[in-house]
């Protein structure tokens, strides 16, 4: 049987959030390559081997990945939420450009349940109108690329999801981050914080930029942003489909 | 027992991209409400009804859906893909509003894989770094307000991913769609269009943006186009997780 490297998506952290194709790759596997926590998620069984490995190392993660694949394992790298949304197919991809024989092998994405939208559905339906999706960590950027995007994002009343927020590492861009919403978008819009989405830890909170600091978010929160026409009703917060002209 | 109304979301259209937890919901329904062809994909059955109706009656339909849960059925409102992206959540919320009595009910959603992110495994990792997410219709808002911000997505240097590019009733739109992006992005951007995605019709185009046609796409296509370091790799069309500086 010839190798093949899927890059698989495990959906937020529920169970019967994994779609029936991932759980078909995860049950045909040799090998499972991950970060920690998510290798954590697949449950041992006789000829399958697990390969957890740590945060920021995704470019040796994805190329011990492709060597296996290449000597004929059947590999599946997992990510959390969706591989392609800030996750590993692009780490993957960015490994097969630098050694481009690995182009020949069988190499397939499959698609998962992505954080924010998980949130989403949790508070309601904030992202209901068109929206933006920005990586807040400025580990692979520089800062002043996130402000920037931040800054057009609000002029364009984009609904907005910010992943990784806020770190150990680096506590004060949040509240930068929110400095910038305030002064765009004014203290009365609405911003959801959702915390370990579809787990047992699962907390959903929605204030408003004027009450928001920067504790409200940590590494396993996706927080969300409403547009200009965002609202509350009863426990749900939701984004109107239609909207009027340019502010 | 009480009546409940979720609201879920089928995925772009592979059954193994049907989550479990909208399968069992399904499973438990008495009622199904949706658009012709999404109900369409439900199984009929002994003590199952299905209500298609028609597009452009998301109000009627979400009111429907509301009664007869306020009645004690057991009611899933189905959208293709996410019902929080463009879909019904947030019409369901709009006839919540219009009818604050049925805010006691039991109201779910559940998220489901949004055609965005099938096109984008399909097509390798394109929006692997920041991007938005826009529906090209101007149905629910003025058509200048996508201009506007089609304009403030290049200039952030956004990923972007659009829903409903065009249909016979709005032809030249996407025309124009592409005229700015050409404009503000330059001939050389990279461009996907992902037709019928996850289906056995499943389509997946990536060209430049001076090879752009508005034939390449019509409502069943999404259409996908890169940030300034977008690249192909093969069959495969990628964005890096790194980017530099203010473009």
């Amino acid at each position: 049987m010839s190798g093949r490297l899927t890059i698989a998506g495990l959906g937020p952290g529920a169970e019967d959030l994994v779609t029936p194709e991932v759980r078909a790759a995860l049950a045909t596997a040799t090998d499972i390559v991950g970060y920690i926590p998510y290798v954590a998620r697949i449950a041992p069984r006789p000829g399958l081997t697990l390969h957890p490995s740590d945060n920021r190392v995704e470019l040796d993660r994805s190329r011990h990945a492709l060597e296996m694949a290449a000597a004929g394992r059947q590999v599946v790298v997992v990510s959390s939420g969706d591989p392609g949304v800030f996750a590993m197919a692009s780490a993957v991809f960015e490994a097969v450009e630098a050694a481009p024989e690995y182009l020949s092998l069988d190499i397939r994405v499959l698609p998962g349940i992505t954080a924010m939208l998980a949130a989403a559905a949790a508070a309601g339906a904030p992202l209901g109108h068109d929206f933006c999706c920005i990586n807040l960590s400025d580990n692979l950027k520089p800062w002043e690329l996130v402000e920037h995007r931040l800054r057009l994002a609000a002029q364009a009343d984009f609904a907005m999801a910010f992943y990784n927020p806020r770190s150990k590492s680096r506590p004060h861009q949040f509240a930068r981050a929110l400095e910038i919403l305030r002064a765009e978008c004014g203290s009365a819009r609405l911003i959801t914080f959702a915390r370990a989405v579809t787990t047992p830890e699962q907390a959903i909170r929605t204030v408003t930029l004027g009450e928001a600091t920067p504790e409200m978010a940590d590494m396993r929160t996706v927080v969300l942003v409403g547009n200009a026409a965002t609202k509350r009703l009863g426990p749900w917060v939701y984004t109107p489909r239609s909207a009027g002209g340019v502010v």
